[in-house]
């Protein structure tokens, strides 16, 4: 009976999404170039290409440490289109409101949102509001959806990472996750974790004028956390890749919230973070550029593509054992973003 | 207090819409170029023009005489774009769905997208799923975002009518919201009025092909119908128009139900019909093309553009007086589209 049906797994990114998606949604919707599983689709319309991409929000708590349902919303479409590469130019903003929602919340949410959009330098330039019945909806979703050019010839994509490239990640994983999740189980008084939501277009737009061509992939790990986003890339690639653990930024107070509530923090949202599969010889170049930005302090190099084919993920552990790492299964943080 | 939350008639398209439009989210988002009330964004990029929309649906019931969530949703957004003028290139369907919501509906949901996408000769090519827990949504909302291009240099707006334009319709009123309400109050049993939910880019590119020079407005009247939509050009070009109540196209069964209910037909919203302005000495031969599409069959001229200036819409009624025709003033039909 349950596969009749739909789950919360179905929305984490994860296994199960990706089922939904390869079972049922993308062959319907097909015949038609799908995104590739890319973060944004990029079409070729005269000669010049242009991304385009959709993300709904449906984040709850709507207000968490470091940000609310508004900045993520901005922040979430502008980073899928940095993710292709491309530079984001305008977004849309579509609203679905439930009958007596706070007129205050939806201003500060608004507020936030034009805030986040000038920050990353993006236009909101088409909106939609519409409003269903209390009980209907819960307090407020927000779709945005985004459209990006292109400033150079590069082809930034999940399916090109190339065997000895570097995986790094500007920094600490899990903030966004654990910010949300600690909020809405009450125990954000007790940690002072922020969620890491912010606009990457910046330190990715440095980072392809200095060394574009030897920047294979770009993708930000937010459902399903780093683990599902590598799985993805290892698959879409077709290559096998290594991750080390003792290189994983991780704040203490992250991993203290993981340990109580039971969860992984390679599994955990991430909402200003991005893997850059990198060749070797430019990683640690790659690496620097990115600690001299504001949002890669804490950069790392986590892991390196290892071998052709397999589409596998694995994870050298602190003990010095190999541990198989694999989509998201289920849902362990449903409503993060 | 009420003025403290949102309303349903906040989603409305009517006054209530507005009110919240221009107190709070455009000035708030703004500082931006805004949609400037039209459709669809217009952007210039690299001197190509390049038109962008967005739409939520939470129409209930989600599965109507004519149509379902998922059709509508395309065409809703494929019709957007072609009211500025542009040819619908790609669109993005956001889903948001309720835990528990069946696959089987999905699937015919997502099937009738696919299908109404091709009718519109548009790609769906960008995507996002997330699942909210049971009793935080009402099984699906959709969001359609749209890109389209201009092969043209018209220039098509609801700030553009001018005096002595004629008002052309491409068919009767109301019968997608009548539709809708009717299957929702369990009487369509009893009528045979079906939703006139499709795509007008075709019929669109005709008009603007053969007298695109003529064409100054071209805007769908959907939630609000007609009058909302007439006073809204109205207010928009700064002039005023006159209807003609006897030039109306409106089906006996749509004005039955619309007695029974106590709903005004100008006021019910349409989902495959726009209302052209164009110079007078060619809007017969608009009209004529028009009939000779399918979707024109029962195009009638309706009103006029009478004077610049008062933002005024009136209508000329059967019995001979005139009446002034303003926005609908809160929700006569909530989550009609």
């Amino acid at each position: 009976m349950d596969s009749d049906i739909i789950l919360l797994g179905h929305g984490s990114g994860g296994k199960l999404s990706h089922q939904l998606l390869e079972d049922l949604i993308i062959p319907t919707l097909s015949g038609v170039p799908v995104a590739g599983q890319n973060d944004a689709a990029v079409l070729v319309q005269n000669g010049e290409r242009l991304a385009f991409t959709t993300d709904s929000y449906v984040v709850d708590p709507i207000f968490f440490p470091g940000g609310n349902i508004g900045d993520l919303a901005i922040n979430g479409t502008v980073n899928d289109l940095a993710m292709v590469g491309a530079t984001p130019l305008a977004v849309s903003v579509g609203l679905i409101l439930e009958e007596g929602f706070s007129k205050g919340d939806l201003a500060r949410i608004l507020a936030s949102m034009r805030e986040a959009a000038d920050r990353a330098g993006v236009s909101i330039v088409a909106g939609d509001t519409k409003v269903v019945p209390r009980g209907k909806a819960d307090r407020i979703f927000i779709n945005t959806s985004g459209i990006g050019i292109f400033t150079h010839q590069l082809d930034i994509s999940g399916a090109n990472a190339q065997v000895g490239d570097k995986i790094i990640i500007n920094g600490t994983i899990g903030d966004h996750g654990i910010a949300v999740m600690a909020k809405r189980e009450g125990l954000e008084l007790e940690t002072d974790i922020v969620s890491d939501c912010s606009a990457l277009n910046g330190m990715v737009a440095d980072l392809l004028r200095e060394d574009g061509c030897s920047i294979h992939v770009l993708r930000d790990p937010t459902r399903g956390g780093v683990a599902t986003t590598l799985k993805e890339i290892a698959l879409q690639s077709d290559v096998s890749l290594t991750l080390h653990e003792d290189s994983l930024p991780l704040k203490g107070a992250v991993k203290g919230v993981c340990a109580v509530l039971g969860l992984d923090p390679l599994y955990v949202a991430n909402e200003g973070k991005v893997l850059v599969f990198a060749a070797a010889d430019a990683a640690h170049r790659v690496l620097e550029r990115m600690k001299r930005h504001p949002l890669g302090s804490d950069a790392s190099i986590i892991g390196e593509v290892t071998a052709e084919g397999g589409g596998r993920v694995q994870m050298e552990t602190l003990v010095g054992g190999l541990r198989a790492v694999e989509m998201l299964a289920g849902e362990q943080l449903p409503r993060i973003c």
